[in-house]
């Protein structure tokens, strides 16, 4: 964890690719109350839109996800998270659909969020940029599609993990907007559990004297081993233990006996160091306090009274595919299925499918049949 | 977590009550090769010794735990761990039995630890402590036993979690010396997923500028805000999501609507800081490294060659009573079932009792009638 993060230098220089700025001529007002105006949007897209604008579908990615589903990274020069899944003859076949994948509100990869510049200062906005939800991150995603591309209906939304989170909230609040909802490994609400492992994460960064309470940038540093200790703690969750056990057991690495010292003896805690260097490389110490703050935020059911059915009362003529995993212990299949009762109270035309795994809550990131065949089908269907 | 740690300020200050020094005249040899010798072993007893020495029960603490299992702790002023078992007329029942605990080899409440000076330098071990084991914890519990009371048979060794590794490193190493061994929500080994959580704890306290290599006493000084991180990450580990769930779900403290600040919003946030600060006036930042890497180590079945059955060959005269808790995720009831085959195999006489609970791994601290029972239904078998 000595290395310096790319974030804490040349931030700027990183090659985003296509970005649009929304909402140029009118604010759009946050769940905070706070007006944001000519929001910068970084997107990716896949395929080309059809005439009548009928063929696209819209990806939302995770918390530590960005536009780049299935094009090279232009900082990791990694391919695409869901290269496998998108492209010509592929699950989301690229020759059929027009794929639009933005960075979230909040983000560090080209959209409005912490690191870029407010304009009343013209200096970062660090942490005077507004605590956002997930519904602000839709909010703004509904913008973007009607403005960037005068899209007035989605085929479909499809995200896992927080990208679920946006995924519900797209059929919860614009349902007219959207053909078909596509939820995976995903919960309507964040669990205790899930806001304690978030809050662990957060102290890290803010306990790291580099964050300077949030002006890190300004101060020309980074809180580098903050969050690496976040991203190293939230990485054991996205595994199952089977999954552990399978891939790095008690293994030494590159010894016969252990150090009896503190360096890395075990390959899981190199594994979880690589982890955690790599990660302060892609991405910004105060995005990820904003978003794990909007998907702690998250509660549909609260928002209606405790009623999650009434979240979707308008969302009947929305056919929905909802997607979890057996060993994903962070977004267990029973939060899939409380979404399902309500889907199935409101009488909304659904599929669900728990899907065999061993990896974990990263079983919606990795090459796996039954996942896609399900994914295939239900899109053919539609 | 802006508080003082007491360990950063006047920890030579703390009434430890007994203490006695044990391998005067010769050393013991650590796992590491390393010698010790005049070590310091701080402990509480309860109840008499009777004239044939046969009435003692050597009591094992966890991690985080201290020899204060029945008497009030001298920093927080609590009620001793397991003042609920031990006592008069109780479970572990101070009329009939003479309870020992000591604080462990590498711990911070008086026993010889990193805070304790190295008798070359007269200066604070620190990080020159040497790195141990939980052999080596149960090497020094055999000589303390023997030197301070002459005991050569214990009626029995307790404890939970890593206190259940000592008694199952009793069992395995000087069967001889026990009569019963009542190994708690434990394992034989630490697993991939045990280790990574440790590993984030660890990172998180080294990460504190604060700690200084180490040399934190030195410095006038206490990773204050790296060791509350630790101690958070490991607690949740230490609940069950339904217990998360139940206790706090989402409620917000103290508030009616979020803050959209980052203070604290949820009573889960609120809980993990309390227990985050109340931690670090308590507990040693190297202690907390030693004895994680200690329990990462443990590996009973890896000592003989992936066999666990053999590490237990010579123990057929020991009574066993393994309990572990339904909803304890950190030391789940597969470990314990570990144990309990290889135990079969060398037809040892082994009880075993998986006790429903809705607490997690913290299960075996907190009062549960049908863990009472069959402690007390065994040790009266006996």
């Amino acid at each position: 964890m000595q290395k310096e993060s790319f974030f804490g230098k040349d931030y700027q220089k990183i090659k985003i690719g296509d970005v649009v700025n929304i909402a140029k001529d009118y604010p759009i007002v946050l769940s905070s109350g706070t007006e944001i105006k000519d929001v910068p949007i970084a997107y990716q897209t896949y395929g080309k839109l059809n005439k009548d604008k009928s063929n696209a579908i819209l990806i939302c990615h995770a918390l530590t996800g960005d536009q780049y589903a299935a094009s090279t990274h232009p900082v990791t020069k990694k391919k695409g998270w869901w290269k496998y899944l998108i492209g010509s003859g592929k699950v989301i076949d690229t020759d059929k659909y027009f794929i639009i994948c933005p960075n979230t509100l909040g983000g560090c990869m080209g959209t409005l969020g912490p690191k870029e510049p407010n304009p009343k200062t013209k200096k970062p906005y660090n942490t005077d940029f507004p605590v956002i939800t997930i519904g602000d991150m839709v909010k703004v995603q509904k913008h973007f599609i009607e403005e960037a591309f005068g899209i007035t209906k989605l085929h479909s939304v499809i995200g896992g993990s927080m990208g679920g989170m946006l995924v519900l909230e797209w059929a919860s609040k614009y349902p007219e907007l959207i053909k078909s909802a596509i939820p995976i490994a995903t919960a309507a609400r964040h669990t205790a559990q899930n806001i304690a492992f978030h809050e662990v994460g957060r102290q890290a960064i803010m306990a790291d004297q580099e964050w300077h309470k949030g002006d890190y940038i300004q101060k020309k540093t980074f809180p580098v081993k903050g969050l690496a200790v976040a991203r190293m703690a939230a990485h054991v969750t996205y595994l199952s233990e089977f999954a552990l056990a399978e891939k790095f057991g008690r293994n030494l690495q590159d010894k016969e006996k252990p150090s009896y010292k503190f360096d890395v003896d075990f390959q899981i805690e190199s594994y979880l160091h690589h982890q955690g260097i790599t990660f302060v490389d892609r991405f910004d110490a105060n995005s990820y306090l904003y978003i794990t703050r909007a998907m702690d935020y998250f509660d549909l059911a609260n928002e209606n009274k405790g009623d999650l059915a009434k979240a979707f009362q308008n969302s009947t003529d929305v056919k929905f595919c909802l997607i979890s995993f057996t060993d994903d212990w962070l977004f267990p299949t029973s939060e899939s299925k409380f979404v399902l009762n309500a889907l199935n109270y409101i009488g909304a035309e659904v599929s669900f499918a728990e899907i065999e795994s061993n990896r974990g809550h990263d079983s919606f990131l990795i090459e796996n049949e039954q996942f896609s065949n399900i994914l295939q089908g239900f899109l053919e269907g539609l």
